[in-house]
């Protein structure tokens, strides 16, 4: 018999999206006349807009035609988009068209990334964490759960109130850090001098920081940064993954990108390598690229219409997510994030457990929300409620707060 | 410095179709007046059909309004999707839909689906090859590239005239058996007694078979295997992987699938495991689905029109392989190939190396085609041709070849 890739024994049963669907299920068929409110998914709901439909229409026409049919594109994307990122979200942070690899969404660079390192290298990352940044590195032999909730081999960086969700440096040397921010799931964000101290920190360590910028739309308080770009260099330690999906909509349309300087360089047998090179290995191997008309909605979100419309959607989720904020501090909980963020993590009475208020909130307010255990160990008593679910819902849900005792 | 995964180091270069656009360049360039017809292409020139458009402008509309929106779906595909595939293609094989996985392409699942094993799986390749089998798998630490072409600790199947293109049983056990058929580059099938003894011998040795059926649709001999689950016991030890890129004109459009029967087992570190559930945790983790709009348009491959229009645009396909195969016969040459499959495969005269016709032709005809050397070792001596440009040009090609001399 073929032998199997063993690590993928060394992965925890992903049981959290499903036992959240078990329960509310349950409750769905003892309270038939009940109506559940969602505020824990992670998906957009607003349709696709207006000038992106229209660049897909349009592209979809080409398609149909002999004079504009396009069959494979560079596996890397369109220049006519990479050109657009550039303009619009690198301007002056020193980031070309040939460091942007075009993608059909974060998840995927995040999860393939890791290919690109030595079975050894040392991952950090933050807890609670983006579950893929743990599960594809220990399907590569980087970890192995244990009975506590962590990996074993992995560094873990504690966000909790306790240090203002602000990761310490790491007590060893990480070959990799994965560092989310905005954050998810906590919502919060790094001020400047915060993400030096990390940039600094991996110049002098020799580290690379795997930057997951796929929330960046979302912030609003001045002087946050937006790239770790605007970091003095960070290109010769940083990678950093975008993503269209919470920006525009794109979560069942699938496009995003990863950004990989030409000053990052990695230690290969007996020669240093540029990563970008590596990349491009391997995404022209295993990869043929993003849809073209996906690529032509792309490019719309950056004309200035599509920068208005996806503004426009970006502000109601924002405002559900000032209105969550609002409802549960009026309750007595600490409410973190929903400032730069659709995230809000609520931090739960002492000894309070996030699956027991998991309970309470949809028993008693009919809400459903997503158990902070499920991110990682300090997660524990924390809950988290995004803004994504439509401004009627939303406010539904913080009128049944009213009535609602913790 | 974070060390690099040097398996990378262990790859060869990549020059086969950047030599190719080298030489025409300079040709164009030195010619200005000539006109080059490429016959060595890959790629559909066919529009998307009228099914397929259709069904992408429903997706699209649907994505505008708020009640048909789709976010995020199922990493696996859309169940309408899956549901066509089994019956279109699978009926009465014994597959059911939560064996099939819809994917954004055949390339990518090609070159991910050896995660599932264990590193030191040996793997058996035909030669010549599609290179992304032997490439996925180096990147992983299963080969390294060698002077002779060759990379070290692979198993090589010669696929020649004098074997009539029919792989031999490996001289030593593999794990894992590619085979391609109809085949990419040689344009050969295997019959159905012949595909039989890889299942039996797949089944005697404990070995998986990765069947790559992209090109399924090209078959027109009665009698020949479509799909590997035709052969008893095949569910036991074969994956296929398929792909509308060539049968649809999905080649910018992004769609493919991969069936992994229930029954397939392999050896875990103290257990046997289903390969599916491997696959299905590896796809769930580190991939996030095929756009929706675009399995809309692969669930139109499947109706009555959509495969009225797609078989008239292969048989538009095949009767330029035809049209190849007689014009390059006329000149003397042996033509395999071109009957069940896109592809040609023109044997040259004792002595005259690939890139050496490469460059007469480009120079006698102002055609381009493809280097067999380029495929591996065995492919030297023989030259890659297809049926995917236009009527027009491919009868232009043909005209010229009357006054060409070898």
């Amino acid at each position: 018999m073929a032998l199997a890739n063993s690590y993928y024994q060394n992965l925890s049963g992903s049981y959290l999206f499903s036992e959240i669907a078990r329960r509310v299920n349950a409750f769905v068929a003892d309270n038939p006349d009940k109506k559940v409110i969602r505020l824990g998914i992670g998906d957009v709901t607003s349709p696709l807009p207006p000038s992106v439909i229209a660049a897909l229409r349009k592209a979809v026409d080409e398609q149909a035609t002999a004079g504009g049919f396009r069959g494979y594109g560079p596996e890397q994307g369109y220049d006519f988009l990479r050109a657009a990122i550039v303009r619009d979200c690198f301007a002056g942070l020193g980031i070309g068209p040939d460091e942007v690899f075009v993608s059909d969404g974060a998840k995927c660079d995040l999860g393939n990334f890791q290919e690109l390192f030595d079975a050894g290298c040392r991952v950090a990352i933050t807890d609670p964490v983006y579950p893929v940044y743990a599960d594809s590195n220990v399907m590569a032999g980087r970890g192995k759960a244990r009975k506590d909730g962590k990996f074993e081999g992995m560094i873990y960086l504690p966000c909790t109130a306790e240090n203002g969700f602000v990761p310490a440096l790491p007590p060893e040397r990480p070959d990799l850090v994965y560092l989310c921010y905005p954050n998810n799931p906590t919502g919060t964000v790094l001020t400047r001098e915060q993400l030096k101290t990390w940039v600094d920190y991996a110049r002098a360590n020799n580290s690379v920081i795997l930057y997951d910028a796929a929330y960046e739309a979302f912030i609003s308080t001045p002087g946050i940064p937006r790239s770790i770009y605007e970091i003095p260099g960070a290109h010769e330690v940083a990678v950093e993954f975008r993503s269209y999906s919470k920006t525009a909509g794109f979560t069942g349309l699938r496009c995003g990108y990863v950004v990989v300087p030409t000053a990052l360089k990695v230690q290969g047998a007996g020669a240093e390598l540029l990563l970008r090179e590596l990349w491009l290995r391997r995404q022209t191997t295993k990869y043929n690229g993003c849809p073209y008309i996906v690529q032509r909605g792309a490019e719309a979100v950056h004309s200035p219409a599509g920068k208005a419309e996806t503004g426009a959607i970006i502000a109601k989720y924002m405002a559900n997510a000032r209105l969550i904020r609002t409802g549960f501090a009026s309750v007595g909980l600490e409410v973190y994030g929903g400032v730069d963020a659709p995230y809000l993590w609520l931090r739960l009475p002492r000894g309070l457990g996030s699956w027991d208020f998991f309970d309470k909130l949809l028993t008693g307010a009919n809400i459903v929300g997503t158990p902070g255990a499920g991110f990682g160990p300090s997660g524990e008593g924390y809950f988290r409620l995004t803004g994504f679910n439509t401004p009627e819902n939303t406010l539904e849900a913080v009128e049944r707060l009213k009535g609602f005792k913790i």
